[in-house]
């Protein structure tokens, strides 16, 4: 970690050694653990230990959601300590927790993620406003992706609701790309955004041009493939994250769960970043 | 706790039983610690023993802040488990964490704060949409304050925005409070709005009315008092949960602390509730 750099640059210097921006969600649910493994600390650890190993030479970064490590009580935040020291140093990791407060609690927030458990970037909830999103912008090297328009079907609920903002009317996740934007001071801004919506994913680009934008919804949840390939493949485009969880982690229930989260990260990989970056690198990311 | 009531029926005999619709806030910052206390977990740990000791027969709720627990580490993670088991259990405790999620990772988040941590209500982030909040309301007995307007200037970025809604123009926050009111099928939906906004609160009880209000902002970030007293004065009006944080907590920095904590939470208890609780539970709670 070169910290003279801002996370924007980490970011694509991760993604550049890697040949790759993909990334792995580790959403670990002990009821969903393969074959063989037993769904108690020890279990979910040889599992996490196994994922990193069979899939860490072919990303970029990954994303542990806190959720699934805060449901298993105290063992859980071992186990999230020691997921993060497992990611080889050169990857990005990115804590996905969707946390937020108000200005002086969110700064706890920020020193738990950042300094205590060590992450290079963080999912946050933007409804606080800046003085709640501020505490984890401080430094440069450290990064946030602000929720915008989230994968699920509920984000119609609020997200989509037609908004005025300076003079326009737009729909409040693109309220929220444009305040992203204007917050973007330390080049450690960028946005969450659902595959499953490649017409909103178009209008956030062009609302903040440049913000690096992490993208869940790959995969089980169905999301545009192309649309997201497109957005990788421009020259001028900004950095992406493509975040899958659940296709990678549970390829396979048999004993064979490794190998089989290897070629299905292969196969996204080879999907998302096309044939350039995989012959460049021989099916194996350059360190 | 009685499993066939719902969270709004166990807030109001908390209430009632109490006599008072004080609750105190738990965000311990080792940095704040008054005298005679070591700035680590076995400080920390007496300091929240101290402080739910002096103040345990005056308030009807307590409500932890997780971003100052995570912020301690793992040692924090055992600290929220021993202060959830130090709060009386005739007493309502709420998981202050603002977490929330897309359906099936917020599922993962109400299992921790409901089963694992044994939290009888938490607060929770509306923005994911119904799909993310659902899953927090599936046990009835078990509340969730979403937030409304939030208590710090920057709520002012996104929860005033004006949208439209149904036919109507209105800030954003309202909209949380009518899609809330709409999701209250089993009567434990709560919403956060600070006290610091008393005009918004007003608003915010016409568009959801007879929801249960969890007011911050008292104290030291100077809410609006009587307008808070007004409203749990109305015959007619919701129940209503004032939490006080520092202004208890830090009531002193001698090793007076807990002595002073019970002074200021009695002035504030006889300032919110008036003569009428007071005289009637001769300053004790009847528990």
């Amino acid at each position: 970690m070169v910290s003279a750099q801002t996370f924007r640059d980490r970011l694509r210097a991760a993604q550049r050694r890697a040949g790759t921006s993909l990334c792995v969600g580790i959403d670990v649910d002990p009821r969903r653990l393969p074959a063989g493994l037993s769904p108690d600390r020890s279990g979910i650890e040889r599992f996490i230990a196994g994922i990193v190993e069979a899939t860490s030479d072919l990303v970029s970064a990954y994303k542990p959601n806190l959720a699934f490590f805060e449901a298993l009580g105290k063992d859980g935040w071992d186990l999230i300590e020691s997921t993060r020291r497992r990611i080889p140093s050169n990857l990005i990791t990115i804590a996905d927790g969707k946390r937020n407060d108000i200005g002086s609690t969110a700064e706890r927030y920020a020193t738990a993620l950042f300094e205590v458990w060590g992450f290079d970037a963080a999912t946050v909830n933007p409804y606080p406003g800046l003085d709640g999103v501020a505490p984890f912008l401080a430094n440069p090297d450290r990064g946030v992706f602000l929720l915008c328009k989230t994968s699920n079907p509920g984000s119609a609920d609020f997200q989509d609701i037609q908004c005025e903002f300076q003079g326009q009317r737009m729909p409040l996740y693109e309220v929220v790309a444009r305040r992203a934007l204007s917050w973007n001071q330390r080049e450690n801004v960028g946005l969450v955004v659902g595959a499953t919506y490649p017409e909103e994913l178009a209008r956030v680009c062009d609302a903040a041009p440049g913000l690096p934008l992490l993208l869940p919804g790959i995969g089980t949840q169905g999301g545009d493939v192309e649309a997201v390939q497109r957005l990788i493949g421009a020259s001028d485009g900004p950095p992406v994250v493509v975040s899958v969880s659940r296709q990678i982690l549970y390829a396979s229930s048999g004993d064979d769960w490794a190998a089989a989260a290897r070629r299905e990260t292969e196969a996204l990989r080879t999907a998302l970043d096309g044939r350039r970056g995989w012959a460049k690198l021989g099916g194996r990311a350059v360190s």
